[in-house]
This record gives C-alpha cells, sequence and structure tokens, in this order.
C-alpha cells in the first residue's frame, strides 16, 4: 500500500501548545495559565441574539462571504476602529474565525517558492499555513531588549527578493506587545521600498491597554497593500462560536472569497446574526471586560515585580511573557517542573518559535482568584529554584 | 505594485452556480428550484439543544478534532449505518461542513502532480480543491445511459500512475444517483488493484429512497484507503450551522486534524452540542423529511413523464437530472430562456463539469406547492418550444 500523505504535511510539527496541554489535562488539581481564550462567557446579548436566531429558523446557508448586514456593520467598525474604509461588498469576508482567514489569504496570494516574512515568537498557524501554500517562511526574530516588537533593522537582513509578504502579528500572542503608529511608520516605509504585501492579524486589536490599537492598514499607501483580519473571539468573547473576518482590497478579497466558497461555503450563520449584535450593542460589554484584563494585567506585573520575575511591560493582548533565563533552564524544563511540583500550566515561549527560549507564556484570561493562587504556587517554585541556586 | 496573485488561484473559474442565482436574485416572482439545501427549518429538538448550549454559556473552543462525546455519537451512528467501526480519539474528526474535510483530506494526502480521478457531473468544489493542494484532476464522465453510475469501464481510460485518489460522489448532487453494493464491488477492486485511496463524500447518504445507503468503505479491503465524509447539512436540515465530520484510517487523520488545527481550530461549538442532539434522538425527523423528499422525488418524475421530459429516475440526494437534448440549445441557453420568459430558476448541467451539457439540475427541496407552480411554467415553456420546433 503506497504512503497516502504529502510531504508538507508530514513535515509539519504539531502545536507545542497542544502537546504541553495533553499532559497538564491528565492531572488533578492543575491551576492553568495556559489557554489563549477568554474566560469570560459570551456577553449575554450576544448569546440572546444567537438564541433568538434559532428560534426563528434562522439555519440556513447565508451568501459565502457573509450576511451583507453584517459586512456592512464590519465596515463601520473599522472605519470608526482603525479609521479605514472597505466596501461591504467587495473587500469584506467573513470567515470561521481568524484562522480560516489567514490560511485562505496565503494561499491565494503564494506563487511557490515566494517567502513569507514571520516575525517570532507569534501564533503557532503562520509558519504551517505558509509552507502548505508552498510559500518559504522566514524567521524574523522580535527582541526581548524592543519589548518585543518589529524594527526596520530586524527586518533587513530578512528581505530578500523572494519576498513576498509580511505578516503582522499585532497585539502579539504570546508576548503582548503592541505597535504604536510611530512603531509602525518605519515598517510601513519599508514594505513600500519593498514592494511587500502585509497581511496583519488584529484579532486581540480591542484588548489594547494604553491609546486605541492602530492598523499598518491605515498608514499612507498601505490599504491597498495590507490584508486587514479580524474577528470576535478575543475581543467580544467568542471563540466557539467560530467567526472571523478579513478586509483587503478586491483584487486580492474577489480570490479569497472564491477560495473561501469551495473549501468552507461560508461561516456559521448563527453566529453571524450574534455577531451582528456584538457590534452594534456590546461596546460596554467589550469595555468592561477590556478592563479587568487591564487589572490582571498590571496584578501581574506588580507581582513579578516584587518576585524578582523579568518581564517588560506588555500593553496588549491578555498574556505576559516573563524571562527564566536566570535560572540556567530551558523553558521546556522549567515549564514542565512548574507543572510537575506546583501544578501549574502555562506555555514555554518556545511553542511560539525557537526564539521564544527562555520565556514562559502566561495568559491572564483568568479570574483574579486563579492569577493569586497560581502565583503563590509560581513564587514558591521560584523560591525553592534560588535556594537550590545557593 | 507586484501582482498579489497566485496562479492557482486566479485559473480557477467562480462557481457556475453562483453565477446563475446573482441574475436570479435580482428579478422579481421567480420560482426557485435551484439551491442545494433543504428547505426544511433544522428539527425543534436540535435547535433547542443549541438554544440550551448558548444559555449554558457553551462558547468555549472544544478540542481541535470536536467534542469526544460527539465523536462518539458519529462512530456509533456510522457503525450502525455502513456497519464501519472508527476510534473516536484517532480516526474522527468534526469539520467545517463536508466541504472543510474534502480539502483538507485533499491538502493532506496530494503530492504535486499526482492525479485525482473526479467523476462528473459533481460537486463543484473537488476540482478546484485538487488543483489549489497541487493535485490533477482528471475527469471521469459518468454516462445518462449508465444513470450516472460510475463503472469500471469509465475508469479504465482514465487511470494511470500518477492516479492516487478517487473520488466518490454518491449519492450524486447534481444527478440523483445512488451506488448499490453490486454497483460499488468492481470499483473496489479497481481501487485495489490500482493501489488508490478513496474520498468518498457520503454526505446525502440520509436521503437514499431504494434501500439503504452503501459506503465504499464497508467493501473489503476498503475500510483503510477509504476517508468518509458525511455531516449535518442535508439529512438532518443544519446547512447553516456548518458541520461535518469525517473518518478514515489514523495515519491519513492524524495529519489532517494537525491541518485543521492550524487553518481552523475547531468546529462551532454550539453546533456540535446540537448535532449530539440530532444523532441521539432524531431519526425520526429525518425519516419524516426523507419522505417529503421521496413524495416529491415521485410527483416530479410523474409529472416529466406526463409532459415528455426525457430523466432516469434517480433514487438519492433531493435533485432530478432530466435531459433537455430534444430542444436543441445548450443548458445555459435553455436555463437562461426559462428564467427569462416563465421565471424559473433551476441550474444548467454545465455548473458540475462539461458532460453535464444538455441537462438541468432541478432540486425539489422545495415544497409541493412551489414544485407545483414550477412545473406548469415549465410546461407552458415547453410546449412553446414544441410548437416553435413544428
Amino acid at each position: 500500500m503506497r504512503n497516502p500523505l504529502s510531504k508538507k504535511i508530514t513535515g509539519i510539527a504539531p502545536s507545542g501548545i497542544r502537546k504541553f496541554f495533553d499532559v497538564a489535562n491528565e492531572m488533578e488539581g492543575v491551576i492553568s495559565l495556559g489557554v489563549g481564550e477568554p474566560d469570560f462567557d459570551t456577553p449575554w446579548r450576544i448569546r440572546e441574539e444567537g438564541i433568538f436566531s434559532l428560534e426563528r429558523g434562522r439555519t440556513f446557508y447565508t451568501s459565502n462571504a457573509g450576511l451583507m448586514e453584517l459586512r456592512t456593520e464590519i465596515c463601520r467598525y473599522l472605519e470608526r476602529k482603525i479609521h479605514v474604509s472597505y466596501s461591504p461588498k467587495t473587500e469584506t469576508m467573513v470567515t470561521v474565525g481568524g484562522s480560516e482567514a489567514i490560511d485562505v489569504a496565503l494561499r491565494c496570494m503564494l506563487e511557490p517558492g515566494e517567502e513569507v516574512l514571520i516575525p517570532q515568537p507569534s501564533y503557532v498557524s503562520y509558519l504551517p499555513c505558509t509552507v502548505m501554500a508552498d510559500g518559504v517562511p522566514v524567521i524574523v526574530e522580535l527582541k526581548n531588549e524592543n519589548e518585543f516588537k518589529l524594527t526596520v533593522e530586524d527586518l533587513e537582513s530578512k528581505v530578500t527578493e523572494k519576498s513576498k509578504i509580511l505578516i503582522m502579528p499585532f497585539p502579539n500572542n504570546p508576548t503582548g506587545s503592541i505597535m504604536t503608529k510611530e512603531d509602525l511608520e518605519p515598517i510601513a516605509e519599508f514594505v513600500l521600498e519593498h514592494d511587500l504585501y502585509v497581511i496583519s492579524d488584529e484579532i486581540y486589536s480591542e484588548l489594547s491597554y494604553k491609546g486605541d490599537h492602530v492598523s499598518i492598514a491605515s498608514l499612507p499607501g498601505m490599504r491597498d497593500r495590507t490584508i486587514v483580519i479580524n474577528g470576535f473571539s478575543k475581543g467580544f468573547a467568542m471563540t466557539g462560536w467560530r467567526l472571523g473576518y478579513c478586509c483587503g482590497p478586491e483584487l486580492i478579497l474577489t480570490q479569497m472569497i472564491k477560495l473561501h466558497q469551495y473549501a468552507i461555503m461560508c461561516a456559521p450563520t448563527n453566529s453571524q446574526y450574534a455577531a451582528l449584535e456584538g457590534l452594534r450593542n456590546c461596546e460596554e460589554d467589550v469595555q468592561e471586560m477590556r478592563n479587568a484584563y487591564n487589572q490582571r494585567r498590571r496584578f501581574l506585573m506588580h507581582e513579578f515585580k516584587r518576585m524578582g520575575l523579568d518581564c517588560f511591560e506588555p500593553f496588549g493582548a491578555f498574556y505576559v511573557f516573563p524571562s527564566i533565563k536566570k535560572f540556567g533552564m530551558t523553558s521546556d524544563e522549567f515549564a514542565t517542573k512548574l507543572l510537575m511540583e506546583e501544578k501549574v500550566a502555562v506555555v514555554p515561549g518556545t511553542a511560539f518559535g525557537d526564539c521564544g527560549e527562555g520565556f514562559l507564556r502566561i495568559s491572564y484570561a483568568y479570574s483574579l482568584e486563579d492569577l493569586k493562587a497560581a502565583l503563590e504556587r509560581l513564587e514558591r517554585f521560584i523560591q525553592k529554584l534560588n535556594v537550590t541556586e545557593q
């Protein structure tokens, strides 16, 4: 019997996040600070609209690109939030989470051998989706001393004639790093100079704790070279609804909608009606969640400082990314030991790229009570390490 | 500014179904017999479970491969229906409709240049998804004189050293054709002889009107070479929920789950809970819908005969596929004229492959009232044609 598999897929490593949680899930009494999803239920108003839709029998396909009403509301939202205008009819597509949009964009834009500049540490899908789309991933290492922001210096040594797409993963998972307008300006110039396109994954845009989120698409010349990807999973606490969207120039979106139509048909109908309510009437709910995350973020930073754990202050998403280099262990060793000895699950930084070595991703999408309990265990663990060292 | 698009995607034609409906949608008073989705609302029990899940706040991700409870129930269902056993843990994946499963299977199984045998007329996604996965589609023409069943003779002239996958699209969209155990046996032998794999798209399996649906996976030696694809859209009237699944040998499913995890994360949570109820307690609802479709199917066959429209009797899905060859027009001309003159929308057979020329796809996922009204118009249209001919 011949080999049924393609080399591309067998060559791709399974997600490092998943691997770690398979172990954690089988232990009792574990406090997890590992998962990348809000701890809040979806706001009631949104769920109520989902319920209403099911009662009404809205159980049919929508148009492939999504309900026109929802696309229109998405464009209004982006106009309001990032000050970029898109046509709901020709430049907007509703997707199965942000992840589908990333995959479809790469599949539509890459010729075999073209390079994709992927800043790391970052979300685990960019690299495998690039490989599956016949592209060549080129890793750009973000640095702790730059607070894990992307700089032109980082890019300069990596760009080649074959570079076509730059992934912009900000606010960043796993570091929590954000890019201000001033940070983005030189990047946009670099993109123009090298005739690149940008896939800007802004799924955490609602979770910015220092001024409003700025999209690279809003900078001069960038709108027509950028696919903006966003969705409802993080800001609106709607992970399980599987609803995202992307906007960009018609030339590209037309092709993306074609692929989406063949491969996915449309995003879930019920989720689309619910999300409409989210965009129309849930600004306050989103604000409340943001406030809660911010409080936790500050608590963590304060506690890390007190217990001597090095960590730059991140202003986005719901992650902190402390360095554990001074303990003389790899991220994997540290995380494994912490799990075994103190039953706290965090994700080794290396799950998000080799340059995550020496760091941990700690999620604060958990209640303050859980965070407090976990930090007590972490502190005890660190104290033991410090004693052993001496 | 350089071309942002891949040649693969720009080379793929948009769906012919879509094109036709864009016209129909802008006219008033049109009766459509065109859409490929049930006219029934999702059974109330299933919707109620969806509502209950939202009330309970089940709005989080499930595991990538889907809720274990649902996967277990799917395996029980398949054991019951097609008499093949799969492991819920390692051989089953819940997907975003059957369409995602088709796409992911092809992406995981094809090396560049490997050939996929695609019987046509058939569902519009097989060909573009093959091309996007670097495969080479090889069209196998199904013939009216064989009631659009696949025969070994059809395959023999198409198979080469490079053939790797055979798509089995039965019960068939658009012809309504089904394959019995006796029809499948020689195909299975052919598959074994040529060391092929099979992607068996059984999304219409619940809609068989002449004995139970038989899966090619149930024939000797076929289980470990077949990916069975199914879902809730058609049989359970759940199109908008976007929920399908696939089962197959662990070697392949492991890779498919990996790609699904990166590209999609998981299927919608609410839909998964609702589908669980569907599998557990909705056999009767499915039976009722099947009975209704069957009644309509018989009505159509009877009327076609009366008005002299040639059509083999199809026993699956909810489509009939009459020949319009004797009217001396192409499918496209006939469908366009029928729409313009009598405001009845049907899909030209060519939307499902060139060999659909001379046929129309007429869906009976419409009420008897609508069907009656549409057939009156169709009859008037045909009478006019007959008069003109003389």
